[in-house]
This record gives C-alpha cells, sequence and structure tokens, in this order.
C-alpha cells in the first residue's frame, strides 16, 4: 500500500471512530445536549484531532448521514422502489436508524399521542372488519403502520397545500391508492 | 341560565383563553421553552387564575389534546376510516394542527434530511414511471407523500419487530397493500 494510501486509510479509520462514538452517545442523549469534548471521550481521541477533521458536531452530524446517502443512491432506483426496507436492510446501519428513531420519537410528543389514538382507533376498526370478512392477507398491524404512516403524510401535505387541493380530493386518492380487495378479499367499499 | 350554569361556562371560557394563548406562543417558540408566566401574560390572566385550572403547562397541552380527540372519537368511525382528511376538516383545529406540525418538523433534522431524499428519488422515479407509461390518475406529489408516508411507517414498525419480521415480508406486503393498477394503469409490476 502507498503511504498516500495509508494515510487517507487512517483519514477514514478516525473519522469513523468519531462518528461511532457519536452514535454510542446517542444511545442515551440527545444530539443537542452534546459537546465535542464528550464525544472526543467517548471516541478518546484529542480534541485536536477532532478538530483536524470536522468544523463542528453538525459537520460531523452531515458526515455520517452523506455516508448514508451515498451507500442509498448507490442501490437499483427500481429495488429501492419495490423493495425499500430490504434495500434499507441491505445497506446495513440498522444500528443509527434505530437511534434516530428513538431520539425523533422523544420529540414528537405532540403527533406520537394523536397518532396513537388514530393507530388505536383504526386497529378496532380493522379488528371488527376481520371479523366480518375473515381474516386479511396482510396481518393488521402491518396495515395499521401502512395506512397510519400514509395517512399522517397525507395529512401534512394537506396542511402544506389546502389551498389548491381538497380535503375531499387527498380522501379519495388515498382510497384510490390503497388496494383494499387484496386487504379485505374486495368485500368492503367505502 | 343558572348560575352553575354560568360558572361552568366561565370555567371552559377561561380555559379556552389559556389554551389559545399557548397555541399564540407555539407560533415562534418552542413548547419546551414556554414558561407559565409568559402563556399567562399572553393570555392576559394571573397566575393564579392559571393554577386554579391547570397543575403545570404539560397538563395545559393535555386540556388541550383531549378536547381534539374528544371531537374525533364522536366522528362516525367508517368516516375516519375511509375519510380521514375530511374527518381532521370538520373537526376545526387546522390552526393547531399546523402549529404541531411545524414544531415537530424543526425537531426531525436527521429523519427529514433522509425522507427529503427519499421522496426526491421517489418523485423521480414516478416521473420516469409516467414518461413511460402516460399521466397516473393521482398526482404525483400527492403518490409520493402516500408512499413515502406509509414507507415511513413500515420502516419504524420493522425497526421494532425485525425479530419477528423480515426485511422481504414487509416489502411483499407493502407492494401488495399499494393499488398499483390505479397508479400506473397496471403495466407496471414489480
Amino acid at each position: 500500500m502507498s503511504n498516500a494510501k495509508k494515510t487517507d486509510l487512517r483519514i477514514q479509520l478516525t473519522r469513523k471512530l468519531i462518528w461511532n462514538a457519536l452514535l454510542d452517545l446517542m444511545e442515551d442523549r440527545e444530539f443537542e445536549s452534546l459537546t465535542v469534548k464528550e464525544i472526543c471521550d467517548q471516541a478518546m481521541v484529542h480534541r485536536t484531532t477532532f478538530y483536524k477533521h470536522f468544523e463542528d458536531k453538525y459537520q460531523l452530524l452531515s458526515y455520517g448521514l452523506d455516508e448514508i446517502r451515498e451507500l442509498l443512491d448507490q442501490q437499483n432506483s427500481k429495488d429501492r422502489f419495490f423493495h425499500p426496507i430490504q434495500t434499507l436492510e441491505s445497506i446495513g446501519h440498522l444500528r443509527l436508524f434505530k437511534i434516530i428513531w428513538k431520539s425523533e420519537k422523544k420529540n414528537n410528543f405532540f403527533s406520537g399521542i394523536l397518532q396513537n389514538k388514530a393507530e388505536d382507533a383504526l386497529k378496532k376498526e380493522l379488528h371488527s372488519i376481520e371479523t366480518l370478512m375473515g381474516k386479511s392477507v396482510v396481518p393488521i398491524d402491518v396495515i395499521t403502520a401502512f395506512i397510519s404512516g400514509a395517512v399522517s403524510s397525507l395529512v401534512v401535505y394537506w396542511l402544506e397545500n389546502h389551498e389548491k387541493i381538497n380535503a375531499k380530493e387527498l380522501d379519495d386518492y388515498m382510497n384510490l391508492m390503497i388496494n383494499k380487495e387484496v386487504l379485505f378479499s374486495g368485500k368492503i367499499q367505502p
């Protein structure tokens, strides 16, 4: 290996080390509350080393997220579209996603409460439909996750665009996009 | 009106007044950073009045959210299921939802970046499908909101349950639940 390549590898390793220290700390603490000193202590590197590689903790964070984005960009686009979860699994970094999701869940205090409420109502609804129609092909928990996510996202879209699209149009589109035939053997209609 | 009823009405009005003051403040500030004193100043009520009705700002918040939940509970469950956005519109409180969504968007720093990235990729994908297949029944922005929300939610479900359900199963379920025939005239298949 050439000296230049060795140096390059050492740079990569140091950055990874610091990035992993950040993830370690984020298991229990919020990103905002962390200091560069704490990240250095966790990584067992000197502060001057940190500043050789990153301006601050925000730059460290975008370094880490850029890595993930690059990995996602490299995936086949058809795969990404039809197999989003397998694609996510294949690039690894499950730990990062868990940490991100955990830290944001804490912050999503309001919509968390409302979403739980909506999910409970939806689950109840789906169970009573199942009693009438027989077991669904897709487990009810999965239908609930799918529909509640899709609807929350459409609600946000509506909040941003209600001047140009009305609630009824969006509900109609939503009903078109959900494959009810598969979910309930085509027996239930709005 | 009886004296008891008048008192009851006055209590309701005071609570609404304090709740609206909280919403006013949350237009620009984060909930966590607000003090009871600031809420009282905004509502132009004395602190003792506040504490006659609420223990602290958290109890004020759950009072407000409970009101919304009650309104949602009163809606016809079939309506809620098939017309979620019209249901939300019919109960009013658009302002509250906007504030909640705005305040959480600020917090969702990480997944915000990743989600934007995913939405951009999805939109590009859908545009190239449209070029091949002709215009979709549902506008691409709406499809993007729907699918990205559904997939994000399934990713969270997967992060929580990957011991009992694998990525391939979830992707397969997702593909079943999306009505591709409507979206792309049934011409595209995974």
